[in-house]
């Protein structure tokens, strides 16, 4: 016998003999009968049996054990449940033992902490399960997208053996014979020498940083989606960025109605082009509608992006920011040197992806990293790739968490993460 | 104008102005006339242009500089090249500066080593680009059969604060307040918690290894692909193994004819199912058929798989392990404890995956891990999950690297991933 699962009960299922598999969610006595909820991934099943179906080895089975349960699919008179299985065995895989650490069916709160500290447990509530469905659903979209367009998906070392975009925030280990080696925070450097050949290239993956830090929307291990494109300006790879949100908010809206629904998030597609502002706009709206004290040069904090959010909603470009506050790999302007082709996506005041043209003359890159306070022997492996051929090139990095947290209207990232990793929290 | 890549150039495109991008592979002087050829990820193109097009700013453009031609499409009388482009322009976007530490056509041959320590050059050999196009598309191929076979993606954590099965050749580092924590081997015990809500989950990650070995089928990092599945058994999920690899194999042999030649790997879809021969039956076989010096409780190590290589060729599995030879999480038989419920999936000599099914007895699990020596004292999070109604599980994880080795039928695991790091190779 097939086991079948809770979205797959349906008219043409009427008195078939099924197989069906999960927890138990809910009991209810009534009278000589037990009204069961078992839930599986796909949504709750009604299983009406008999009270000594309930025992297993003499001991009781409780809520939340796993069990089997081979019945009749029969119709039901519950208005929540069309279809019911009424039970012919029940099989307990494991009792679940109370009290639980937290109520997985929701109707007792928990704490955010509580909850991480029992993590698998509170996937069985079908909301938070929901945040991780569709987590898979966008991972899958983004990739689709990325490859329509061309991109090759690559895996780039996480172990890498001198200290790329600066050396600071970096975790630290001995590697084989004492050499000292770092955990990546990006695939920056890879990702630039692989257009070499590549042309276009994506990867996915978990990224580190070491830094001290209690917000709501940082973690120290993180999932980014990098993007690097040969013969791409700036625009074009905000283009490719607009696109694909435009892409997942789409699908999602059109598949994944229910999930949306379970997280009680009500997501609009956006359209496109996103709007962009230019750094110095920013800096000039901050002055004016909200009286910072903020000259052009200064980076743009907490307390500034929190300002700008109350002006932008929705999804939008930073553009054309100083040269000197961005990284030494990204291109300053022809036109003016001071500022760079460079971008952030916003979403509000959450900052979602950053990115922009890169410096593909080996000489400049050399010269801005001595302007850093860099030392180029570190970078000896990726300079040499500037002499072999390098293509102009432009590239962005999303943080996957963050546009979860937009997708899913949650305003803690621990929410879209199934086992963060933060100052405090090392474990489960 | 937009511009195309090599493998668009066909009828339709002649007499129109066209933009390509590109390496310059080859120049060839002939009379008043260069031919050209351009190279981009797709293939060649034939370039005709004016001598004088080859000098940038009074410099000599070189081969395996970045260029971009402006031209005219036209017939070739080059066998190789039907069309070509009449060059108008020719724009150097930066020189290639000789002499190159490899010659990324293939003509000389380099060492492994000379070859891996300059790889964005080395991936301008089409041969070795074509094996990380294999690789992309069997990504691409295995996330989309398991996400129809019901599988959720998910991102476990990769820092982890307990050394789970076992400890041993883990790398370490300090963690924030001098905690210890450690880069998971493995997405084992995340992976088996989840099953409890998402019933089926797969992740595709790169996992760390500080164990030092010069073979040429082990890495320090390397990316696994793992799957685990609630209700399952130990059959169920060898099913899934060896129907995702002859989808792989389908989809590249029909898809990938181009970049299989490249590699000169001519592979064969393998036919269902995949032959399984319990770990008894191989230990007899090695005895008999080689005279080998092993009894049932031995490991079968590297000498018992190359013995084992030359019997069996092709995919097939190895199964019902002894208990005490496999890890702490795996299920003893129910008929025979002494074995076990567990699978390695070998391609000849080289073991491709590993998995079983699961203990999901709390107590049973307690007590195999004492049994292993190990202290459930460091598993505690981990072994409250099992209380909390845990249902039977069962799931593999595979090794991206070697299944792409034999996918593109090369003997040393460092032709097939990006920047290698072994026990000398950190850089680059």
């Amino acid at each position: 016998m097939e086991r079948i699962y809770a979205n797959q009960l349906d008219e043409s299922m009427l008195g078939r003999e099924v197989e069906v598999a999960g927890w138990i969610e809910d009991i209810r006595e009534l009278g000589a009968i037990n009204f069961i909820i078992v839930r599986d991934v796909t949504g709750g099943i009604q299983v009406i049996a008999d009270p000594s179906m309930l025992v297993s080895n003499g001991i009781k089975i409780t809520r939340q054990s796993s069990v089997k349960v081979k019945g009749r699919v029969q119709r039901s008179r519950s208005v929540n449940y069309p279809f019911e299985v009424k039970a012919e065995s029940i099989q307990a895989y494991s009792i679940a033992k109370h009290p639980l650490p937290i109520d997985p069916t929701g109707r007792v709160n928990a704490s955010l902490d509580a909850r991480l500290d029992a993590r698998a447990l509170d996937l069985r509530n079908p909301s938070v399960a929901a945040i991780f469905k569709l987590r898979h659903h966008t991972l899958q979209i983004i990739r689709r997208v990325l490859v329509e367009k061309g991109f090759i998906e690559v895996n780039t070392p996480k172990i890498i053996g001198s200290a790329s975009e600066g050396g600071a925030n970096l975790f630290k280990f001995s590697y084989f014979n004492n050499r000292q080696a770092y955990l990546a925070q990006s695939p920056q450097l890879y990702k630039e020498q692989l257009t070499l050949a590549l042309d276009r290239v994506f990867e996915i993956a978990s990224y580190y940083r070491a830094e001290k830090s209690h917000t709501t929307r940082h973690l120290n291990e993180f999932v980014s989606v990098d993007v690097e494109a040969a013969y791409m300006d700036a625009d074009d790879v905000m283009r490719v960025a607009e696109e694909l949100i435009v892409e997942v908010f789409k699908e999602l809206k059109s598949k994944c109605s229910k999930e949306l629904d379970l997280v009680g998030s009500n997501i609009d597609v956006p359209s496109l082009p996103f709007p962009r502002m230019s750094y110095v706009q920013v800096v000039e709206m901050l002055k004016k509608e909200h009286g910072m004290n903020i000259e052009v040069g200064d980076d743009l904090g907490d307390h500034a992006l929190r300002l700008l959010g109350e002006s932008m909603k929705g999804f939008y470009f930073i553009v054309d920011w100083p040269t000197n506050l961005k990284p030494f790999y990204i291109h300053e302007r022809d036109d003016d040197p001071r500022f760079s082709y460079s971008f952030d996506l916003q979403y509000g005041a959450l900052e979602l992806a950053s990115g922009g043209k890169r410096q593909h003359d080996a000489s400049r890159l050399r010269k801005r990293l001595v302007e850093q306070g860099l030392d180029p022997e570190d970078f000896r492996d990726h300079l040499k790739v500037f002499e072999w051929g390098m293509p102009p090139h432009a590239g962005w990095g999303l943080g996957l968490d963050r546009l979860m947290m937009v997708i899913c209207n949650v305003k803690n990232v621990r929410e879209v993460v199934l086992y963060p990793r933060d100052t405090e929290r090392l474990r489960p």
